[in-house]
């Protein structure tokens, strides 16, 4: 009685701007996770934060609490600098995939734990699972072993990791309020802070398939982020970096996996090659690497060309239980016939909109309103082209990969209104990335 | 699927300062009751209203859908004009007790539907109920038919009516959105329309124990109160008056009875009578009374000094599966003896913090947290003195009834911070009743 008379006095405390106090906070999230606070109080106060925000001592003991609320991990018998790298989500971003065993390789140590994909954009163990037998749910102890064998592994959090952010990140898509700094913030760095990591690279996203569609609000993000991240001794540093179209040409989990292992083997497209090489070359200065950029750039592509990379990406899934046979023969994986979307026209293309390609993706059966909700690893939309290409009229832009044949004119309207083509005038494009974001909110030159 | 797409769009919509059409409210609030929509989805939605509130547009839907969603009554075959009083609510406001008689008496026809009391403020069913034997939920059919042979008669909502209202009501409370005014406007006249009136009265509250204790805040209420309601043909109007300090001098349930049987057996606090005949003035006004004040405040008197408000009171009660001997006989009813706060000094009471009072009632077992919390009929406080008053040191300002004698620390401070004594200086209170509000807001001289 006592309990539920002060949580209705914390919600009024935040709906009217005021701050809660480390003890509050952690009253409030303790009794959210047993229970005893039920989802509909705290989807009030999440409504209240989206409005009122947080201050910067209450977000850090938020941070804090979040992180503790459950098991973290114990990497200290795991040698090597242990960094991850944080995306903050969009479509087609399948860095992590191809990043991850590129660290490795230049030595580093990567523990990454993803999430799944929600609304239009993917999530990393989406992806992963479309190998065939891959299972991102391992054991805290399997999760260190393999980290230890391949110097990364990329794995879904164990059931008794930040439970807080499980519970609040469920309710939060489903009360809109996904897109609250202090609430991302507080579930970005309660994860990654339960690592026990060394350095955190971040690729903060902003365009229209970015969380944060909006420049400044995705500046101020990555900005928060690295401020709170450090305040916890962790070495942190963010990439601000455009989410106007897709990244690469494949968004749908398997077709994804596909263009990761074309990244591996040498293949990759160009702007996904970039945002590789930049996080590498971020992720090597934040473990403490002093040499010149060029040097830096040149073991990055040797890692690739070499075929380590790929070759401990295999070692990665064969040990999570994937299939590494099919990434070898990617064309052996059985895939829908395309429906295949043509230019209405020939021109430039000026928009290759994000967030419809995602949504479209989605309609195809790549994405998940609930994360309870299953995907369909085939689903998906391949690109032919990217902003600023020229394109002849009929000449292909997109297939569809899909067995949703009711959902087909919907994926198509998105697509559609997705392009825009203008006659006979080249298209000016944003930069892919803009820069690294520093403390104070400024956008430097990178790398 | 689809569904859950839609409303996480509502609430974006609202969360960003749009207007929810006609169909769009009937949607979610259609869900809501049905159980489609779970609360902690409509928690964030009514938190989001919280802090966007509603167009006029938009709340006319909303009061008229949140009405449309249950049962409603049908009046047509019970004679007479028939009017409603509404309080916003407070601390020691046993007004409807004792006008709803008195308006009978007048030949008023008086169906009210009431509510219970939640945090520091009381309910009027919890009162009626603290009369042994008395019920207050009765079936619609058994309504009609004490409000023809008694005039009047004050119950619960039968489970049928209003159905949105229910639920939304203890959400509100449990999600510290109560003092939203397009939330109190829809809860009050959607349930307030169901009831087939002609006329309806308001009491609007301000002042430190009131829901809204800014007087400007107070204004708008009632504005929008008289607007939305004489917009669904109901004549309308509303009264400003003070919760500085509690109604006469009986907090909680049985001994707000027992001030009730004070007031209609002629010897009511001064304070309580004033807002009684004021009311009673404006209910005949609003019934087409043409009658000059002095001829209506007769009338009023007559009602009470006649013994006729009182008789009809006790066959209401009698109806209701009451006890109306005890009420002839109060003192027979077993009250635990009460704790005495005492005077530290001596000078004028300048504060009698009607919050605070209404707090210490609450500890003392007379409030609720949760709508379906138990009360205790015996629990409460009975002040021997008002704001202004002179008081020795020692002299008793309050009596404290309670079983729950480990409570007793809480409820002697909240008293001891609600009274405020100044030596030996005269104190200026504000009035009682500020006057009638129009709809233009202003506050215009009443009666």
């Amino acid at each position: 009685m006592k309990r539920s008379f002060v949580i209705t006095e914390l919600l009024k405390k935040k709906r009217d701007g005021g701050t809660l106090d480390a003890e509050e906070l952690e009253w409030l999230i303790r009794n959210y996770v047993k229970g005893a606070i039920p989802d509909y109080q705290m989807s009030a106060f999440l409504m209240a934060v989206y409005f009122r925000g947080m201050s910067s001592d209450e977000l850090l003991n938020f941070v804090r609490i979040m992180r503790d609320s459950g098991a973290k991990l114990d990497l200290s018998r795991v040698p090597g600098f242990h960094l991850d790298k944080h995306s903050t989500g969009g479509v087609g971003d399948k860095i992590s995939l191809v990043l991850a065993p590129v660290l490795a390789s230049l030595g580093l140590s990567v523990p990454m734990i993803s999430g799944r994909g929600l609304g239009h954009s993917g999530g990393t163990l989406d992806k992963l699972e479309a190998i065939p037998g891959l299972k991102t749910r391992i054991p805290v102890q399997r999760f260190v072993e393999i980290l230890s064998q391949v110097g990364f592994v990329i794995a879904g959090q164990t059931e008794d990791m930040v439970p807080a952010d499980k519970k609040l990140y469920a309710l939060r898509d489903a009360t809109a309020t996904v897109d609250s700094i202090p609430l991302v913030v507080g579930s970005i760095l309660s994860k990654k802070l339960a690592e026990d990591l060394d350095g955190l690279i971040l690729d903060v996203k902003t365009g229209k398939g970015a969380f944060f569609p909006k420049k400044k609000d995705a500046v101020q993000l990555a900005r928060i982020l690295v401020e709170i991240a450090t305040e916890f001794g962790v070495i942190t540093r963010a990439l601000l970096t455009s989410m106007d179209q897709p990244v690469g040409y494949a968004v749908g989990n398997w077709l994804e996996v596909v263009e990761t292992v074309d990244c591996l083997t040498n293949q990759g497209p160009e702007d996904t090659m970039e945002l590789v090489e930049a996080l590498a070359v971020l992720a090597l200065q934040v473990s403490g690497d002093r040499h010149p950029l060029n040097h830096q750039l040149a073991r990055i592509r040797k890692a690739i060309s070499s075929g380590e990379a790929f070759d401990r990406f295999l070692r990665y899934v064969s040990l999570m239980g994937g299939d590494p046979a099919i990434l070898e023969h990617p064309e052996r994986f059985p895939l829908p016939k395309p429906v295949v979307y043509t230019a209405p026209r020939e021109g430039y293309i000026e928009d290759l909109d994000a967030y419809r390609i995602g949504m479209a993706a989605f309609y195809a059966g790549a994405g998940r309103l609930k994360v309870e909700d299953p995907v369909d690893a085939v689903a998906g939309i391949r690109l032919h082209k990217k902003m600023g290409d020229w394109v002849q009229q009929d000449e292909p832009i997109a297939e569809i990969y899909t067995v949703r044949v009711d959902m087909l004119d919907q994926i198509l309207e998105e697509i559609s209104s997705a392009v825009r083509i203008i006659p006979y005038k080249p298209v000016q494009t944003e930069p892919l990335i803009y820069g690294e974001v520093t403390l104070k909110g400024e956008i430097r030159s990178f790398p």
